[in-house]
């Protein structure tokens, strides 16, 4: 036949995030001085306790296959971090881990979806989750969030979109790109409502310790039990304990979902690095003592951004309340030139930023929001500085069209 | 609607092997003693130079994000290896690493096959192709070779097979569960059967270094310009250098086809572990020095296991030319009772053998053949006489029907 290629594999969308981070690398490479905004991973290092618990792990030998699911070790702190921070219980056999939180994510998406099923996100929204969901055969039904309401998706918001297809809504609190977290009372109408139509939570929680001032997450499934059977809690290591290249994240659910899951894991790539799962159970045990420095600084960061963008005429944002990135309207500037090019949308906007001014970001078309670009404070204080000094000089050197 | 799962998922197969394992894994924790003929992963440790490097990786901070298809160094040395043992000229473009082949696999497949397209498998042949195959919406097609022949499936037996819906054929020498090695003319006619009908070649060659006597290994992409355009090669450094647990697979293949399976990784699951990387970078860097005693020693154990198994009245094998595995002919006593217990079946003799001699064997009715039962020998020299005396023992208590 042919030598063709998977229709649904060739109609995936390029990460436009990885794309520029290619050119930003590029330039840098070239000996440019590049300062980035793209990046969505701590720009901290994994803690020292946690290297040690690696390193110890290649020294005893734990190098070998663990079971498909996991070590029962790693599975057991994952009960307990459940217990002790999100108020839900789960046993080891309602835990799946796998190669990062994006792996717990498509693995989810694939083992719940059938052909034409429908999959509410709420926008801008993280690329991912639109292409997670056609490559596992489902349709993506986004909703969006207003800047007003700080991105917020609720549940009368989401109401309207639910059908007979309706299989499952993919939650993300605290958000990327937005940095909205939802509410105690905003998470119980979503879980009412999907206990009232009977579709699944997927819930990406991946920047549940990354929340400032007086917020508080909540784990959706921690609403009883009517809603923990319809509910797959996603999180990992990576943005709490800065471990991004360790790649283990894991979900939680009802004991017949994570085991088709883990059925699905065993002949799509078996079980994550074992070093990383022995590392992985060392951080989740010792609780979130590191964790709070690293808050406390990305706070300062994320006031710090906030206060420079607003000052910066034709530029705005709000305050975001977690995870670690600023959404920037740029709609006023939008229609306007630099050195004769047009800047009609984000993607425009970000392209001729970082050519002409050295400064990476991500348009927000990539979330579902052209208005927008997302700039991500995990770079230091130095390093904000400087990049909000130079796109107000960007701004700044505009021409009315 | 209604809270069901993928029908695709739950029609996967769960894997016999990991229930084997299981239940040895309960025996032993109950006490006993328990000979594992069942492992398919090297009893070796990581070579210390290997570790070494991973625990370097740690303390260099190289536990952040990687591109999604690799590493360049490691992608580098990746085509170094091809150039030097395989004698195939591949660019850092054209290779992807995965957490481990068997994710390079499933990607693979899920980036060539669309809904119907049909997959030769040779059989008795590594039961996850199937379900893989199953899982990227394709029809898995399985052609059987004999014993006499050494399992190998020739081109004149694959080419009835071949239709019109026939997109790719998965190759795999050395073989698990058989341990046939193709030789060079073998591979020549599917190579030319490939290019002449027009389907790729999935090629998985991850016991490419566990190869004996005169035995040699060849890649199907070294046949020429025109196959390696239909190849995707498939290794890792799991089995040649004990690195299992560390999870690193790579494909190589034409550009575009690497470039399609690195966008689906990229919403899949994106890197492997960075700090695996960098280890199997150092592995592969560092040539066969320490794999070459692993292999005199794999040696040893396969002369001694099939002499003591052909010793057994009733049971036969083969001298297995490649991998670790022998695949033990339980024809002559289907039909016999042990201790008033029916052995119809290979999934019978495993169980009763586990449960009354505590051996763990893999039955190959995973594989495709009820006929036979799969033994590794992995394991100590120690441990293979053990068994093989048990074996011995369950078999001489065997009553006739």
């Amino acid at each position: 036949m042919a030598l063709t290629l998977s229709e649904r594999v060739l109609a995936i969308s390029p990460s436009v995030t990885l794309a520029i981070d290619a050119q930003a690398k590029k330039l840098r490479q070239e000996g440019m001085d590049v300062i980035g905004f793209g990046a969505g991973e701590p720009d901290f290092c994994t803690p020292e306790y946690i290297n040690d618990a690696g390193k110890f792990a290649i020294d005893a030998g734990i190098t070998r296959y663990t079971p498909v699911a996991g070590t029962l070790d790693l599975r057991e702190r994952i009960c307990e971090k459940l217990h002790r921070d999100n108020g839900v219980e789960y046993t080891p056999a309602e835990v799946m881990v796998s190669n990062g939180a994006k792996q717990v994510l498509f693995t989810a998406l694939s083992t719940l979806l059938n052909p034409g099923d429908e999959v509410l996100i709420p926008t801008p929204g993280w690329l991912s989750y639109t292409e997670m969901v056609k490559m596992a055969g489902g349709v993506p039904v986004t909703v969006h969030g207003d800047e007003e309401s700080d991105f917020v998706v609720t549940a009368d918001m989401l109401r309207p979109h639910v059908t007979e297809k309706t299989k499952a809504l993919i939650l993300n609190t605290p958000s990327n790109p937005n940095g909205c977290v939802y509410s105690y009372d905003q998470l119980k109408d979503i879980a009412d409502l999907a206990v009232e139509l009977g579709f699944y939570i997927v819930s990406d929680e991946i920047y549940e310790k990354l929340i400032y001032d007086d917020c508080k997450h909540y784990c959706i499934a921690s609403y009883g039990e009517e809603i923990k059977k319809q509910a797959i809690v996603v999180n990992g290591v990576s943005k709490s304990y800065a471990m991004t290249g360790w790649r283990i994240g894991y979900a939680a659910g009802p004991k017949e979902i994570i085991q088709a899951m883990t059925s699905f894991q065993s002949h799509a790539s078996s079980n994550a690095n074992s070093i990383a799962q022995y590392a992985a159970a060392t951080a989740l045990s010792c609780g979130d003592k590191y964790i709070k420095s690293m808050i406390t600084e990305y706070d300062v960061r994320r006031k710090l951004m906030h206060r420079l963008l607003n000052e910066i005429d034709g530029l705005s944002a709000r305050l975001p309340k977690g995870a670690f990135y600023i959404m920037m309207n740029i709609t006023a500037i939008l229609g306007k030139k630099y050195r004769g090019q047009m800047i009609n949308n984000s993607t425009q906007f970000a392209e001729i930023l970082l050519r002409e001014k050295r400064v990476a970001v991500v348009p927000a078309l990539a979330f579902g929001d052209d208005r927008y670009v997302r700039l991500s404070y995990a770079t230091s204080r130095a390093n904000i500085v400087e990049g909000m000094r130079r796109i107000a000089a960007f701004v700044d050197e505009l021409e009315e069209y």
